[in-house]
């Protein structure tokens, strides 16, 4: 038998470690590979022979791999670029080297690009035994084709939970009080229309619509007169009609092109302030603690997202099984179940899933039961955590041993 | 019988509603009162007559109501003044109206001030039957006298939760990074120390030790030359030597006078980049969260905080018991485990109980075992959360009833 490898890009999430737990566990119950190689700092530390051995991993670090936020293994932002003909010899002299039949890759939409794009490679030059499968993971929700993306419910559940805590908190005293939570979400509103599930939204500002600063003033203006406070979620990522971000002041370039954001919550704390529809304001950025925050994880979530990887080991089995990405397919019965299926890699990557315009309620003022209907049955659960010492037991990162 | 009332006043914690959830249950076991109010908006609210019924509280409300964070009755900063005698006047009135014999006042050591106020008002003037009862509450763990203050473990535990859960997430690429966990900490570091639980803190800035700019800065760069990695934890109420807050940009006053901030892990983040001696630093300024996390309550901190709430009812079938506060002392024996005692209100009021200085390690290296002894015990445990729907099921606050 030959091995297989396994490796994570991306962003981090609450659930990324399950889905290669899942790959880990499946190899366990069904050895269809020697070895299960780890592959540290994804395609950037494969490039330099960055690997450890999984095979064996035992049922508990199985288990506390499952709860442990983050990626395990060290993630990458390195893009393995078509035209880089020396980083894909490397590559498959390394597979080679190291007898890896099949590389799954945990990542968001660049991550399926680059599965795309290796197994296209081996297509083109006929090499046969290399297979590469993606299994999503990203906070952002936005990947097109799968109903959800394993990483995307826990930290919606988090948004929406600490969304309700702050909002008990704000509203203790008699004065007036505007309160902004800012969410991720650079160009999909996924996770600040989560909020919603907390019922306690006033006003939620998403990056499909362009903001109009004058009419969200209006809707801040009637909140704040019929009840002298006013709970507004907004997206990192949303921008005028004109495609300026709110937080344009704040931003930067990620290793991608892509803007790095922060900062939308303080740009409408101005506006609001300047307006003077209300005297105070208070942000809460939810920042880097929301995509890692796996204390609370989504018992659906973690379960959906180890699966995952099982489903993606198992179907490796089938030998002209490369160049996919497992999804996730919500059943059409009224009890939610999934089920997982492949797809072309190359028809998810680079494309990006918004939040459906139809969902979003007109002012500002919210989503709609379809949205909600959607949203509410990914956050259901809550795993048994173990704890160490009052503190969530986490594995040490592969990377640092 | 007389009756009592539990009001609220200060900041919220996740757990303050757990002594108001134990005066209405002591109450129920032994009922001492006939009638137990609960007052909206603390001090403020109750000069307005605006009071509920909590005597005939149902086991599930009371069980959900300590697991609520924030003030379920409301809160207020309203500060009733020695020389402000119509308020007096007024609040004696409105207990004989209401026939209250005891109020049981839940706060930080303004409100100690104000429990101790009301007493000696009562003394002076000749006032008998009517009594006063303080309970102490705050994140910040800054009142003398009692060994902790219920809320500060829950916060301490989310805090060290997060900056495990934040260290995990940010070390995940190959690149250089600084990150700045920023907590509340007006003038005891308590909070910003206890995440030194998580056992992953390289360097910890408390407001306890003057700000040495280029002491910290040599420690980074040390940190950073070690392993390209540097986590800093660093409190809000972070000073110089001068008395300049870090902060200073950002500080606005509150009602109290004192000073609001905010920004302290900014302005390390700036100092850090303008000095060179790293290149990426992110911040999470933990903010409001922090105080109302109470889906990670500490089972200790719930628990202990809901048998005050009892302890007190119970301490006030004494007739001569008033102007007191009752505290939690630790039992001096291997196994963590407390007792309450009650003391004068007034030697609580308005002193400051800040993080030991021999329990700092110099150049911001952490904290001594001590420290970690007293700490540690705090943490432990965690209740089981009532969901609904994905997310914890909480009380509909009362002053919206």
């Amino acid at each position: 038998m030959a091995n297989c490898l396994v490796a994570q890009s991306g962003g981090p999430s609450s659930v990324i470690n399950a889905t290669v737990a899942g790959v880990v566990k499946a190899n366990q119950m069904n050895p269809i590979y020697d070895i299960v190689y780890g592959g540290l700092n994804g395609i950037e530390g494969i490039l330099q022979e960055r690997l450890v051995d999984l095979t064996h991993m035992s049922e508990q670090e199985n288990r506390i791999l499952r709860q442990t936020p983050s990626s395990a293994l060290g993630s990458c932002r390195y893009k393995l670029k078509r035209d880089n003909v020396e980083d894909f010899e490397k590559l498959f002299k390394i597979m080679e080297k190291y007898d890896i039949e099949t590389l799954f890759y945990t990542g968001g939409n660049d991550s399926m690009d680059t599965v795309a794009a290796l197994s296209e490679y081996a297509e083109k030059h006929g090499i046969t035994g290399r297979r590469f499968v993606g299994c999503p993971k990203t906070v952002d929700n936005d990947l097109v084709h799968t109903d959800h993306c394993p990483g995307f419910a826990s930290a919606a559940k988090f948004i929406a939970t600490t969304a309700m805590q702050t909002w008990l908190d704000v509203n203790v005293y008699t004065r007036q009080e505007v309160f902004i939570l800012e969410t991720m979400g650079r160009d999909a509103g996924w996770l600040a229309a989560s909020a919603c599930l907390s019922g306690i939204v006033d006003l939620v500002v998403l990056p499909e619509e362009a903001f109009d600063k004058e009419n969200f003033l209006a809707q801040v203006k009637k909140c704040i007169e019929a009840k002298n406070k006013c709970y507004v979620v907004v997206s990192e990522g949303c921008r005028y009609a004109d495609g300026t971000y709110l937080a344009a002041g704040e931003a930067k370039n990620d290793g991608f092109g892509h803007a790095v954001l922060g900062g939308a919550g303080n740009a409408v704390k101005n506006m609001i302030l300047e307006s003077g529809v209300a005297s105070r304001c208070k942000v809460q950025d939810l920042s880097t603690a929301q995509r890692c925050h796996a204390s609370e994880q989504s018992l659906v979530d973690v379960e959906e997202s180890f699966r995952l990887g099982m489903s993606a080991h198992m179907r490796s089995a089938d030998k002209t099984f490369t160049g996919k990405m497992v999804g996730v397919k919500r059943k059409d019965q009224p009890e939610y179940d999934v089920e997982f299926f492949a797809i072309e890699a190359n028809k998810v990557a680079n494309f990006v899933k918004g939040f459906p315009k139809e969902w979003i309620l007109p002012d500002y003022k919210g989503i709609t039961e379809e949205a909600y209907q959607y949203l509410r049955p990914l956050i259901q659960g809550s795993p048994v955590i173990i704890y160490e010492n009052g503190i969530p037991a986490y594995v040490k990162p592969y990377y640092m041993r």
